[in-house]
């Protein structure tokens, strides 16, 4: 998506060759208008299924799927939570995931009372890296029998294989912008090498 | 508000006398079309405040913060984080907030690039109980230089004395619903006293 693109070029900042900042409008500050333009062009990628929840994952995924969720008809947002609280009653759905970013593995989990067989699941996030909070969360959309529908992703980095390895298991990926490289701070796109 | 009230009677569950769980609209499952009315109220409330920036802290403020933004002309929405990861480079403002949730304290972050003395800001929060989140969020908006024009919240709980110290400060505070008790599962609002 040229807009994604052009809005990485301008505003992202290259801190490794394989650490994008984009916390300028996607994971720190929010650009809700711009947000809402991503919503637009999922809606257009997805637009044969027949969606009717989004799931994601705590914290970075969150607004951007609630604002995403506006474009398939106001379908509810479910994020799966990283720790329990106090009030977490009742039966959930749990599964692994290891954080590049934050170095540690978090117990994943969606309460079972807000995924059902009945769900067309389209799971959103901000990043695909490595891949493990989607394939995490492919898991519990698995568990609670649930179809899924596709995976939306704002920005992929194919160097780190979690795309490559989504794609192989048949799964509908669409990631907005897809970065190939970012040798020397360059950020190179898939669609321009 | 009273469509609030109506929904916290209909879906919430009384865990205990000060713990009400309403996970299935608002910080576990988010009903969109939902959360933008809470957006249109927060809007009426304070339509007279210049408000350029939103507040929010992560998690469960995310998605309520980036739908309620779209009420304030599609203003920047900022989540202040809980933890660093790799990608936080540069200056940020920092707090501690305790967590009456998750039972210990969190060193919570904004980082300096996205709250300035020009900001105009309205922190949002989906639950006000002993105010720990926002007195953070208002130390950081002080630190920033920012002008604090309000802070909104969906459900504030009153035995538990945060609205109160709040609004002792002078801060325009509007919670969509006010808890005043919740003895043997039952949910008495403010209003209804």
């Amino acid at each position: 998506m040229k807009l994604l693109e052009e809005k990485i070029l301008k505003e992202g900042k290259v801190l490794s060759s394989n650490v994008l900042k984009v916390d300028s409008f996607l994971n720190h500050q929010l650009d809700v208008a711009f947000i809402n333009e991503l919503g637009e062009e999922f809606k257009r990628l997805f637009a044969k299924e027949p969606i009717n929840k989004i799931l994601t994952i705590e914290s970075s995924g969150i607004g951007i799927a609630a604002l995403v969720a506006q474009h398939f008809d106001n379908c509810p947002v479910v994020f799966a939570k990283n720790k329990a609280g106090i009030n977490h009653d009742g039966d959930f759905f749990h599964t692994k995931v290891e954080s590049f970013t934050h170095k540690c593995v978090y117990n994943v989990m969606v309460s079972k009372a807000y995924l059902h067989p009945g769900d067309h699941v389209l799971i959103i996030d901000d990043f695909l890296a490595h891949g493990h909070a989607v394939i995490g969360l492919m898991d519990i959309v698995h568990q609670s029998g649930a179809v899924l529908e596709g995976v939306g992703i704002a920005i992929e980095k194919a160097s780190q294989m979690g795309g490559s390895i989504i794609r192989k298991k048949g799964v509908h990926l669409e990631s907005l912008a897809i970065i190939e490289s970012m040798h020397d701070g360059v950020i190179k796109f898939k669609d321009n090498c």
